[in-house]
């Protein structure tokens, strides 16, 4: 314990501001609460797709992508490339952006890469219970982790057919 | 003064994680620290472009588009968007990214729209000294506020003369 004083947050409108902050009483220091980036790619090798199934939680022992919080100091591309060493220990190559996602609930804003194995060579991470190439037919549709995991694969799929050539955003209604 | 302890913070790597955080050595609580997502936007007007005289520090005095920070809940379009109100008193149609840039020593990453003035309407708002539509023989390059200005004015110009869709990336080398 030390004599310092505890910070004292109140809910109100800085003045020239646009939205209410917490705002010590104290000292008048701003805390700002912002959006978080996450980062991720659809990395795809002759033909099939890359997932990992999740050894942790949310959604444990779901299927999802190579993805998670850009951290400070980093471009999309390195956090995007450190999420699949970590997940898939997997080195990628980006070919450009697929898709730019706001998943409004959770203040996220997701840039998701297309990407391809650098050398072929993938296992599962830490935070992974396994990693696996799916043909189209056969992704676990029904045991995917997040609903961006289907717009992503979707997007993917448009991409590869033509119907755009991305970034794309958010389906039609879902956010 | 409250009967509560203050938070003890202790930079050290948790258990599992891949960065040092500041975790309290009290109640473990980790503070993660993010990078901050900016919007905004490229704004033509019948072949020139919309620039905003700062009135409010950092660069006091000189010209940027209308941009800031993402805030809690907003996609980055409605950012970008409201970002135009309220530095330019102007309502944008968006037309697609045009580039993402990353600050990296701001931890910053920039998500930049092509957009049209929605009725040909603008004045400065309560952040801006003046508001000017520019042909870009008359922008004024030595008084542009930052770097990425400068990018995303060029960029723009590369997407105009049919260089690229974008979304553009930091120039080589600069970040």
């Amino acid at each position: 314990m030390t004599g310092r004083l505890d910070p004292l947050f109140s809910r109100t409108l800085p003045e020239g501001d646009t939205h209410q902050r917490d705002v010590c009483d104290h000292c008048g220091f701003v805390a700002y609460e912002n959006p978080k980036i996450v980062v991720g790619s659809v990395v795809t090798h002759r033909g099939k797709v890359l997932l990992c199934r999740r050894a942790i939680e949310p959604r444990h022992g779901y299927w999802t992508v190579p993805a998670g919080y850009l951290e400070l100091g980093e471009t999309p591309e390195e956090g995007a490339r450190r999420e699949a060493r970590e997940e898939a220990n997997a080195d990628l190559e980006l070919h450009g952006l697929l898709a730019v996602y706001t998943v409004r609930r959770l203040s996220q804003v997701q840039l998701i890469y297309r990407a391809t194995l650098a050398d072929g060579v993938f296992s599962p991470g830490i935070e992974s219970l396994e990693t696996q190439l799916f043909d189209w037919d056969a992704i676990p549709w029904d045991d995917l982790a997040f609903p961006t995991v289907h717009w992503m694969l979707g997007h993917q799929r448009a991409f590869e057919a033509g119907k755009g050539v991305g970034p794309f955003g958010n389906p039609v209604g879902a956010d």
